[in-house]
């Protein structure tokens, strides 16, 4: 069981943008560069957190990425279920392509949806405000 | 986020037995048949659980597999960890392979991690027994 590098870049991305000097802005090569990871998969994940309005770009000579919200306002739950788009636990959960025979009488189902509720209810009592918390920390590992 | 295919079979098996007539073994073909899944698959998990404990195979002309406990005394979430080894949400939680730049200051680590037991937590209050409870229906479903 894994998220999806979506989800682990996604985190990585806002974490970035949260511990940022006010008013300053990114560009998606230099968190590229200071996490050392593909640009190109960034470029896929940025797109997506914009279309869901947790960050946004600012054009112009000072422009680049930046929050859209406060760290305050970006509950971990929402992170967690806009990037993970693909929570289909097992076979049964994607009724298109579902072939399990005994999916009937399966109370594994509901077990299992129990489960994913739990574990989002945990990520909705956190917001961004808490990953950007060791902020001194952060900022001297990213070398920022 | 999904679990691997060994959990979703190791969990079709498991119930195959559970609502097999007492004292009636099955064989790996007749479970992959039953269900039309692969039966090679359904031998790599079939192997694993017998590792762990919850099947065995009983020899000779009335022989096959059988669980090896009764279904009240299998534990679902024992069965999740068993088939889950790679329970690794994000890149730090195995610290072989990590390189994640943030990882000695990020909280997102332990948020995790109270998420996943509190998914695992919700395993563990059931057993077996309640996903054979549908007995009849099941019987039905798989043609038995």
């Amino acid at each position: 069981m894994r998220f999806t590098r979506y989800t682990d870049y996604a985190f990585r991305v806002l974490i970035y943008l949260a511990v940022k000097p006010e008013g300053e802005r990114a560009t998606i090569k230099e968190i590229a560069d200071r996490y050392v990871i593909s640009e190109n998969h960034l470029m896929k994940v940025t797109h997506r957190l914009g279309q869901q309005g947790f960050v946004h770009t600012v054009r112009g000579r000072l422009g680049g990425l930046e929050l859209a919200r406060a760290p305050a306002a970006i509950n971990l739950g929402d992170v967690v279920r806009c990037c993970e788009d693909d929570l289909v636990l097992v076979e049964c959960f994607d009724p298109a392509t579902n072939q399990c025979r005994i999916t009937a009488a399966c109370t594994l189902t509901g077990i299992i949806g129990e489960a994913l509720d739990a574990f989002l209810t945990v990520f909705d009592r956190y917001t961004l405000a808490d990953l950007a918390a060791p902020r001194s920390q952060l900022l001297r590992l990213l070398s920022m």
